[in-house]
């Protein structure tokens, strides 16, 4: 079968699409002929060596979904063809988060990814997905979609009529719009173009701010919240925008923490986290059962997650460095159909 | 009547002794016959100008208790000679913190403390004290109690078992270390003395670390928890202590953030906590209803505060400036009996 | 000014028609120029007796919404001319429900209701009502919204694609049906009216069952939900259907008790509640605090009430018979406009 | 081995000592040298064919503890003499509560349990047993303290200071009275013996009613939390109690669901459950992860299960005699040794 493999650190031409044999799946054990693998930052990061240390060569990748193309011994919850996406912990599958529990994910550390046309999983760390959705669209759910999920409903307790701040229009955060929207959020996006805040008021936000125009995006955000602040902030822009979060979040506000796309060192004014009593929760993806609840929202409201653009195979490099220009808009993807 | 004013910000200097009317209650209000009041570091703050804008004069202090004296047209809950302690934010009764709730605290910008003879408040906002409490222990209560016990448990959510980190030796980390105890919790002090580590474990603490000796004091947690780190950390040093509670607290784990003692900027890895899937809470003491169930428990186990010292009501200037040295160990008491 | 006061205890013909002087407010007090109130189930069973102990004459019902008409002394909330609806309870404004909260109710036991031209509150008894909302619609919103979103929302903590049984098509129900749609959930509508069932498929229900035709109604949820169960039952039936509901719930389902239409004594298999680990919630209606948060999020949904008919003012007990009937479907009004 | 075998339902008689070849750990298994298996209430009805359906023979109990006899492929979190107790559902790991979870329990239905010197267990489906509690200690864990546990702590969330009410003294209760005891609770125990209600106060409940001499238990427990009730309700006794145990609690309290020893179909009045905001849990054992956390709380306070009797192997059908007479107060054990 042929796959990606990451054989050194750095750009996309440590890339290599090499033949591997197809594997077989032992106890417990499922194959999955994976028909589309989606891209995230942290595919960047683990190509430059900054995700911690990398075994190589690894095949990358931790989003990607097709059919089921063999069963091993012991296996109860599958079936020949059924459609399936990988969990991006495999061993996370309900509670809270531990250490043991996310030491091990896909396409990072020494564990190999989905950028293969066949990958074996063991059987709980997979999900059905929803019927309406394509391979490709599926492939786009288990990290940004759990991440936004995670962040806004199972730790932020979203209620209708509620503020969000979104940050940026990268995949957590236009998951996190489009979740949002589903609860009756009143939704502020927050972009250096114009062009996308136009794209996100589209997809349902109410407002946008420009942080260009407005470098003291926080003070808007109050403006825009009769001087109270948001109630929840998706921040994804780590060093670069979490001081100024701290003072767009309303007294006993919450932020989600996901994302380091502005850096990872961050000065902060202790202060205001404790005379606001803002409470902060960083979010690392989530849980299988987390998934299978963000799964059942999807169905019902039909989500059709936002693609921008599908790469063949063959081109996963062209993916990976059109992903780095940050001028998408939606998920990329990379079809092994 | 007598009663102490910050005519000033700086020292104690500031303080003076006056005399005042002694004020009538209005419709919904008590007057209090304060016995004891008790000092915080945020006391500290507010004498220096640092605490926000002050309307000088200001009776200082957010704590105090003593019994009713007088009671206004409309109250309901009270009679005379009842003993009362006063609640920090007189606005704050229940439910989750607002900024309305938050707008007014006793003994801070324009609102009148503690630190006279009487003093008027709205009826909502005073506790009853427990009836095994002198003055002077029920006057330590309405802050540095009311913050470890909203931080560990209405926040926190302690359960038996869970290893709690406890910074520093001051008011609300000794009151930490008590609520923490009545949990079976597992507790580890954090302390520059030696002789103060000593104390602590004297009153339940299992174990303590010199952070002078041990300067990657969290790595000595990491190992005191079997490599797991901390369940909770009650964080009261602020920017000098918090990256490294980031790194001391486990998988999930949870930090309260108190305090400011070692300054209020704190540059921050922000991957230590959305990789750690962390929750910090922004803990600024607690409502009525928060302490009225602090005040059972407290019943129930017969809670003592630690009294350091007490002072007189001549004395006060004597009080502050023993705060300020932070060779105490437990809460200092001016006496108003 | 004019108001209805029940005068005995029975059937409608116990309202009188009368005149009163029109109040002043006191401290802290505002009076509302009633412009609408709204029926309750409650209101008929206060009017024949059976809701506690009733001073007579009383004057009834708990929701209404109008206008303020004057403002006593001390408050600082409301201005002239402001919107507002009273609370349900007067006393319960925020945190967990208390006996001494919900001691007072309007419209039952000694505390006078909505059903006059003009009322006094105190002014945290009321809230703002939405911009977008009639005084007819916002008049419907302090007993059966509000219950129906605490049921949901704020103890049922419900998520998009959760599934919903609504039974019967009375104002919680019906309120219930319009928030759960809101969250993107499953919704299953019990009815024993084709008709009934059709128009709350209109609003947005994705299913409906006739127990007329299907007096094993909990099996047909089950299948309607793959075998599993509701996730939360909305049970205004008592003891009429909650036997039945406790077999309609999944595994660890929610059941939020509210009503008591088919009767108060239930005879129940307590191994239905454990070894379903089912979560049973008594809800009577909220706090001020949850109507807030309601109003927010009917703000931003544009919430409309579901209003079968309104009655002039001198017609209220024309209202009340109609109540009577459950022939309506939507909220039955009396204008005092 | 030697084992027991349930070969038909009704008395202990059914009860055959057998000889069964010693099993062997497959893949993922991990093989139990048990030591001591402890009775609860459930295995008297599971004998009495009146816990579902049983698939004959059946090796009875859920609870036992011992050491690892062999280890299978793949077992990655044991060693050889590793001790260990069995989960009471194998396949309830963390997370909530689900049908597919809670589906298969060890000794009931078709799933065989741990009377016999050898089991075979998923490794997933073991504990590790705190080192300073015995076997047969440890064999008291799995059911009735892991019942308790998640009554009071995971579902209950008991804070110190709250009122519980224990019903009975039988193993769950005991162990809900040390574990609020560990809290701070105030905690009533009902008996119908003063002996025991005695030897409840010896362990640590802060006052007894005898409910034979006070039937209306109820107005007890008002009259001693002052008028309130209480906070929580310990409720094995099913329908017995129940209708009681509504009318003990405060409002907003919590009613534990857990037994049925006075039977199990209940007449009650629903208004008592919605009028009084009444939160009602059924409570079904509880999840591995909880369990773990028991057994890390029972490390720190030196937990010691109260033991009533050992009974030798060869005398399995006198323990179950013996648990039929509900005399004794503690567990009743069967050692293996």
């Amino acid at each position: 079968m042929r796959a990606w493999e990451l054989q050194g650190v750095g750009g996309s031409e440590e890339l290599k699409l090499v033949d591997r044999p197809e594997p077989q799946p032992s106890f417990g054990q499922i194959l999955v002929r994976v028909r589309a693998a989606s891209l995230n930052f942290r595919d960047l990061i683990v190509m430059q060596g900054a995700y911690g240390r990398v075994s190589l060569p690894l095949v990358p990748l931790s989003d990607g979904a097709g059919e089921i193309a063999a069963i091993g011994e012991g296996v109860t919850q599958w079936k020949l063809g059924d459609g399936v996406a990988g969990t991006f912990f495999p061993h996370w599958l309900t509670g809270p988060s531990s250490a043991e529990k996310i030491k091990i994910s896909l396409g990072g550390g020494s564990t190999n990814g989905m950028l293969a046309e066949y990958v074996l999983l063991d059987e709980e760390a997979a999900v059905r997905i929803p019927p309406h959705q394509t391979f490709e669209e599926a492939a786009t759910m288990p990290c940004a979609a759990l991440t936004a999920w995670n962040a806004l409903i199972e730790q932020g307790n979203l209620k209708a009529g509620e503020t969000v701040v979104i940050i940026g229009t990268g995949g957590v955060s236009l998951f996190g719009l489009q979740i949002a929207k589903w609860y009756g959020a009143k939704i502020i996006v927050l972009s250096s173009s114009d062009k996308k805040i136009d794209l996100a008021i589209a997809l349902g936000a109410d407002a946008g701010i420009n942080y260009s125009q407005h470098p003291q995006w926080e003070r808007k955000v109050v403006e825009l919240t009769g001087g109270l602040g948001a109630d929840h902030i998706l921040e994804v822009g780590g060093a670069g925008t979490l001081a100024q979060s701290l003072r767009a979040a309303r007294v006993g506000g919450h932020i989600a923490m996901i994302g380091i796309l502005g850096g990872t060192a961050s000065e902060l004014r202790v202060t205001d986290i404790l005379m606001n009593s803002l409470r902060i929760n960083g979010i690392y993806v989530g849980s299988r059962e987390m998934f299978e609840r963000l799964n059942r929202a999807a169905i019902q409201h039909r989500l059709k997650p936002i693609i921008d653009q599908v790469f063949p195979l063959l081109e996963a490099r062209a993916a990976y460095d059109y992903l780095k220009t940050q001028k998408h808009f939606g998920k990329i993807i990379i079809s092994l159909a």
